[in-house]
């Protein structure tokens, strides 16, 4: 990278979703291309209608290649991929036409990445089903991209507002996260919590590291994990420098987090990271029945390439209609231009 | 009850935390006396030193009996234990003294409701080692109040903002708490969530019942909780005419909640619903060093008489500083007051 702003590949995402015109919507907002220079990675056609769809002021541009796009605001670079017959595309449906488009930007996005051809990588959201009816037979994103950089430790970092969490397990029963509760993969979690918020220019991050058990187990009295895992893990992170505190019971870390206390949190599992960031990105109105606000974005730790997300799903009930917001992916956006930045100064 | 207002017995907690304070605070807002007649049970020397503490503006007056009070802002009555010797409390330690004087007033307030000399009890933050040193072996008020009530299906519900949640299990091991995901126990749960919401005058209450496991589950891919234990009790709560629904993937109920989709949900576990309540209710102020709100509320459900409490700890660090904030007080008091309203009105 040059002392250029970063360019980011950001995909459209599943075409039936949301996702071309969040990623339409986004590119409309002048203040992403102060930070960066943004390219589209998906179909043209389909994007061209997201304009219409949301009616914002900008054109068109397919491109062949990266260094074809010129990442001027109020025309829109799209590396086109030319991979959607919109004759065939249904709005808000499950299809292995628009599984096939999404998974298509993803390895093109990744490539251009692994290339340095861009900066870093940003995803809209994909839909499971769609993914897996094209043959594609991935959890997620997460999954792909681990898989197509050969990426065996990672982890998934949400953030909204101030806060910043990254878990030792996600996709499991509760019962299999209890079990994966173990030193060496606590260790490897704080460290990547700590590499990640050194990208966010962070210099000596606060890591509060979460109990596994209520009260973090009240010393003992219910739950073991703490005493045999995670205070051991939390002092070899110490004994290497890294600035972890803990084990905090979880009812109040993010609460303290959330207050200043600290930069990133380390959560024991899924629903333990993710209730709190929800609950603060997720806006829910009962009247309109619908997110109003949905600001959360999701960081894949680990990669040899910068990858941010949106925290939400392809929303199909509102796709078409131009209604959803962008918050999302303009935070993801935020956030691979600053991590972009600190990489390249290293 | 009369259709006067409701007399509340509101016990000061241990005397060398922040309790005596914030119950002073409380009742110098005049708004508490027009909700409700409030009498605190303890040491009358005790409060009157929280008066000098606060500064506020109020005079104590020691009663021997509830017939005895005036409920007269301005003046604050207090059932008179005289088991605090002033001389040898030792502001913000733990001691056998404060211990059993705050289970003392525990013991009372519980015999008062029992009798019917009052509508509703509302406890200040009692410390479980202080209790334990005073040879009163008990976890915490809700193990007070079930054994001198005689009550074995009890549940802890918390509030904060307009969220409210009942939880399946509490104090157990995470683990432990997997194996507590019963049909009967989430059953009786979902009942008492019901109960409580109509006695808080809301007429059909809608009740979200939270998954076990990330993405309850995702149809049964991680964890087998949700097709065995939870929706069962869901089916046989609809059939006897409750409104609940679920499960609720856990990171999106408490938004929905929040939103205003549910009154009060059902959590699987301790953590599952502390950590968004708290995360509401508990704000953290990293200059001051300390928690400038606390806000929440503890209410336990299915006791024969009305128990609110604050729901944080005594604050020893705080203590005879005249600095903690009565939010949570004040809004244990509206609970009861409100709940022993509806209680009458049946």
């Amino acid at each position: 990278m040059t002392a250029q702003k970063p360019i980011l590949g950001i995909t459209m995402g599943d075409p039936a979703g949301v996702g071309p015109e969040i990623a339409v919507k986004a590119l409309a907002d002048p203040d992403v291309y102060d930070i960066c220079r943004p390219l589209i990675i998906g179909d043209a056609g389909v994007i061209a209608q997201s304009v219409k769809i949301t009616g914002i002021d900008a054109s068109v541009e397919p491109v062949a290649g990266v260094t074809d796009a010129k990442f001027n605001h109020g025309t829109i670079d799209v590396l086109d991929l030319k991979n959607v017959d919109l004759n065939s595309l249904q709005s808000g449906q499950i299809s292995a036409i628009a599984g096939n488009a999404a998974f298509e930007a993803i390895c093109k996005v990744i490539e251009l990445a692994l290339e340095g051809q861009i900066d870093a990588t940003v995803t809209g959201p994909i839909h499971k089903e769609a993914l897996n009816l094209a043959g594609h037979h991935f959890a997620g994103h997460t999954e792909i991209y681990a898989h197509l950089t050969d990426t065996k430790d990672y982890t998934m970092m949400l953030a909204a507002e101030n806060i910043r969490v990254v878990h030792v397990s996600t996709h499991v029963s509760l019962r299999q996260a209890c079990d994966l509760v173990k030193k060496d993969r606590i260790l490897s979690v704080i460290r990547l919590a700590d590499h990640a918020c050194r990208q966010l220019d962070i210099e000596t991050p606060r890591i509060g590291v979460a109990g596994l058990n209520p009260h973090s187990s009240d010393g003992g009295l219910f739950g073991s994990e703490e005493r045999e895992e995670i205070i051991p893990a939390i002092q070899a992170a110490k004994a290497s420098g890294i600035n972890a505190d803990g084990p905090v019971p979880a009812d109040t870390l993010f609460s303290k987090a959330r207050g200043g206390w600290y930069d990133i949190v380390v959560a024991m599992y899924h629903d333990q990271g993710h209730i709190p960031l929800k609950l603060l990105g997720f806006i829910w109105n009962q009247t309109q029945k619908r997110w109003t606000s949905v600001s959360g974005i999701n960081i894949t730790l680990g990669l040899p390439i910068i990858r941010t997300s949106v925290d939400h799903g392809t929303a199909f009930d509102q796709a078409g209609k131009g209604t959803a917001v962008a918050d999302s992916l303009i935070h993801a956006i935020e956030y691979a231009a600053k991590m972009a930045v600190n990489r390249a100064q290293r």
